[in-house]
C-alpha cells in the first residue's frame, strides 16, 4: 500500500484538492465544500480548527420545539437533528403536556467518576492498609489543579481503592469521584486521574523491595450511574383524551402501558423504544454542544443495569392516574468544550435561557420523554407512517424540484398510497411529459 | 400555562422573532443564524424542509482520515465530529495499520426485522395451526409494497409468529424479517408492517365468534443482531513496536490484552470503551446521512447481549501474533433516507467512492475501530491527556483571538503545565497588559 504522510500539515485547499485527485469526488462537487463556511474569519476559523484535517462544514438543521413546560417553567428547545417528523412529534406531545401540568423533572445526583487502573505485586492486604496514608498524597497532588473547580464547588470528593486481582492477576483499580460543577469535566477529570497516576507510580513504599506500580491507563468513566436525572408527566386517566379521538382514555392508557411492558421484556422493542428516546436528547446534545457519545454509552448500559436491555421509562396507572416516567444518566455541561466555543452553541444556550447544568440536564430528559410518549401515542393509534410518510413526500418533492402545483397534486395523489422515491418519480415524470 | 398554537404555521423570520421576544437570544444573536444557509436557494430549501420549526443550519466540522486501507482498498474517510483528537486518533492508526496489512473485514449479514405486537383472545393452539394459512394472506398484502425492492434483491424474507402470552395476556408477535438492499429500509419496513397489521385485524378466523385481534403497534426493529460487520486488524507481535517508542511490542501487547480484558468484567470501563469506538462510529455515520440514535441503540444493547454491558472488541494474543476485533450490529444505508437529498452527504459518498451498504459498514467498523485502537494504544503509554491538551489549548487561543506570536508563546508556556480555560485567558491578558 502506499502510505500518504504530512496531510495534517497541508492547507485546506491543498487537502481538499488530494481528495479529488484521490476519490470520486470531482472539483465543481468539492467546490460545495466552501457553501457553509462562516462569512466572518474569526467565526470561521473556530471551526477550521475544532478538529484535524478540516474540509468544511457540514450543516444539520436546526430547529425548535415551542411549549416545553417542566417545573412550571416555559421552554424554547433547539433540536439538531436530519430526522424529519421528531420536532413535529416532540412539540405535539409538549403542547399535549404543556395543558397538563407540563413535564416535572428532578436531578438525583451530578457524581462523575474515573479510575486509575493498575497491576502491583504484593500482597492485598498490605496495600489496603496502607492505602489511607497513600490516597492523601494522591489527593495532595491534586490540589493545585482542583483549586479553581473547588472555587465553583466542585473537585475530587471520594477516593478508593478497588482489589480486582481475583478477576485479574495482580489489578486494582483506584477510584476517584468527581463534581464538576456546570461543566462535562472530562478534562479536568483526566488532568487528575494521570497526575495521581504519576504520583502512584512513584510512592515509595509501593515501589521498592521488588515490588512495583505498574499503570495500565487512568481515565475517566462515561458511565455515570450517580448523575441521573429523572423526568416525568402525569395527569388524571381522563384528561389522556385529546391526543387521538381513535381510543377511549381507557383503552389509549392500557395500550400505554402495554407498549411500554413490552419494551421492558423484548430486547427488540427495547432498543427502538429507547431509539426514539434519543432522538430528542441527542438533537438537545448537538445544539448545546454536548458529546451524546458518551450519554449513549452511558444511558444504554444503564438500561441493561438488571442483565437484562430494557427500556428507560415505566408507566404507572391506577385507577384515577397515569403516571409516565424516564430515568436515566446524563453526564452533561453548559460551561467547558466547545459550548463556549461553537457560535450556534452559545444561541442555543441563549434560546434556553442560559440553563446551568442541573436545568439543562432536566430539559434534555424531558425532550426524550416527549418523543418517546409522542411516538407511542402515535404508534398504538394511527401508526407512525402518516405523519412520515407526509415528511417524505414533501423531501421527495424538494428534491425533483416540484413546483407548487406539482407538489398539490403529488399530495393529493398519495394520500391513500404509499410513498416511495421511484413511485414519485413516476408520478412526478408522468406530470411533465403531459405538458 | 399560556400555549402557544400555530408556531409552525408561521415562517423562518417570524420563528425567530417570536424566539427573541420569548428566550434571551436577542436581535443581533439572531442573525447569526443567517450565517451558514446554503448560498444556492434550491439547496436552502433542503435544509428548510427536512425538519419541523426550521429555524437555521446548525454547522458541525468535517475533516477526514487518510490511509484507510481495508481489505487492500484504501480510502479516504470522511468524519463529522465537534470532538478534538478523534480524526487525529484514526488518522494515527490508519496508517500504522496501513503500514501493518490494513484493515479486514466482513459482513456476516445483513438481514433486518420488524414486529406486529398484538393481543388475540382465542386459543394459543388455534392461532398457531392457522398461522401457515394466515401469513400466506398478510405476505400476499404486501406483494405491491415489495415489488420494487425485491427487483434491488431485497423483501420479506420470513414471518413467524411468536406466542408470548406467558409473559402478557394474549399477547403475540409476529416477527418479520427483511433484507432492504442499500437502503436502512425504516419506511419500506414499517409500511409493510403496518399493512400486516391492517389485515390481520381483519382475518375472519381470528375476528369472529367472540375472537379478535387488538393491534397493539406495528414497526421495525433498531436491534439488528443479524444485521452485522466484524473488523480487524493482525500482524506479528513485533510489528507492534512504532507506535510508541515507551514501551516494548511485548509490554505494549500485554498491556493492550490487560485494557480490553479491563472493559469485558468492569461496566465502568466498558462504557467508556465502546464510547471510544463510537467516536468514529457516528462521525462516519453523520457524514453519510445515516441515523445514529438507531445503531448506537442497537450496539449497545448487543454490548450486554451476554447478560452483562460489556467492550465490542476482543484482542487475542498468541506467542507470535496480535490479533484485535470490533463487532457489531449496523444497520445503515447509502441510499434513502437523507442520503440522496442532504448536499454534503452525497460529498461523503463520492469521497467514499460511492460504496454499497455492505461497504459502508466495514468503513464504518473500521473507522469505530481505529479510533479505539488509538484510544487504548494513548492510554496504555502517553495518556490521552498529552494529545487533547494541546487541541484544548489551540481552540482557547482561538477563542481569545490570540495573534501569531501570543499562541507560540502559549504553546511554549503550557508545554509542561495543565491547560485551564482560566489559566490560558491569564496568560495571555498578562502578555498583552505587558505590551
Amino acid at each position: 500500500m502506499t502510505v500518504f504522510s504530512g496531510f495534517s500539515k497541508l492547507n485546506r485547499g491543498q487537502r481538499i484538492n488530494y481528495i479529488v485527485q484521490n476519490s470520486l469526488l470531482n472539483g465543481s462537487e468539492a467546490s460545495g465544500l466552501n457553501d457553509y463556511l462562516a462569512p466572518n474569519e474569526n467565526r470561521q476559523q473556530v471551526f477550521s480548527e475544532m478538529i484535524e484535517n478540516y474540509i468544511g462544514n457540514f450543516p444539520l438543521p436546526m430547529g425548535v420545539v415551542t411549549n416545553m413546560v417542566i417545573n412550571d417553567e416555559t421552554f424554547i428547545v433547539p433540536f439538531v437533528t436530519e430526522e424529519s417528523s421528531v420536532i413535529a412529534a416532540a412539540s405535539k406531545a409538549a403542547k399535549f403536556w404543556a395543558e397538563r401540568g407540563g413535564f416535572k423533572a428532578t436531578v438525583q445526583g451530578m457524581a462523575k467518576k474515573g479510575q486509575v487502573h493498575f497491576t502491583w505485586n504484593g500482597k492485598p492486604q498490605f496495600i489496603k492498609e496502607i492505602f489511607p496514608v497513600i490516597s492523601e498524597k494522591l489527593l495532595n497532588a491534586t490540589d493545585v489543579l482542583t483549586q479553581k473547580m473547588r472555587q465553583r464547588g466542585g473537585g475530587i470528593t471520594a477516593i478508593h481503592l478497588i482489589d480486582k486481582t481475583e478477576e485479574l492477576t495482580d489489578y486494582y483499580q483506584i477510584d476517584v469521584s468527581f463534581e464538576t460543577a456546570d461543566a462535562m469535566g472530562a478534562n479536568f477529570i483526566n488532568t487528575c486521574l494521570e497526575k495521581i497516576s504519576s504520583v502512584l507510580q512513584n510512592i515509595n513504599e509501593l515501589n521498592s523491595g521488588g515490588y512495583n506500580v505498574e499503570i495500565i491507563m487512568a481515565i475517566l468513566s462515561n458511565y455515570t450511574p450517580d448523575c441521573v436525572v429523572r423526568c416525568w408527566v402525569e395527569c388524571p386517566l381522563e384528561k389522556l383524551i385529546g391526543w387521538n379521538k381513535k381510543l377511549s382514555y381507557n383503552s389509549f392508557a392500557t395500550k400505554f402501558k402495554q407498549s411500554v411492558d413490552i419494551a421492558n421484556m423484548d430486547i427488540s422493542r427495547a432498543v427502538t423504544h429507547n431509539k426514539g428516546i434519543f432522538n430528542g436528547i441527542d438533537a438537545v446534545l448537538l445544539a448545546t454542544g454536548n458529546d451524546w457519545r458518551a450519554t449513549s454509552a452511558s444511558a444504554h448500559a444503564y438500561a441493561s443495569r438488571d442483565r437484562k436491555y430494557k427500556g428507560l421509562t415505566t408507566v404507572r396507572l391506577t385507577e384515577k392516574t397515569f403516571t409516565y416516567e424516564l430515568e436515566l444518566p446524563l453526564a452533561i455541561g453548559t460551561v467547558g468544550g466547545i459550548t463556549g466555543i461553537h457560535p450556534v452553541v452559545k444561541n442555543s444556550l441563549a434560546v434556553l435561557k442560559y440553563p446551568d447544568a442541573r436545568k439543562l440536564m432536566m430539559i434534555v430528559a424531558a425532550s426524550g420523554l416527549a418523543c418517546n410518549f409522542a411516538a407511542i401515542a402515535s404508534l398504538i393509534t394511527t401508526g407512525i407512517q402518516e405523519g412520515h410518510m407526509k415528511m417524505h413526500l414533501s423531501n421527495i418533492l424538494n428534491k425533483l424540484n416540484a413546483n407548487l402545483l406539482e407538489s398539490e397534486r403529488a399530495n393529493s395523489y398519495f394520500t391513500d398510497k404509499t410513498v416511495s422515491y421511484t413511485g414519485v418519480v413516476e408520478f412526478i415524470q408522468k406530470i411533465r411529459e403531459k405538458k
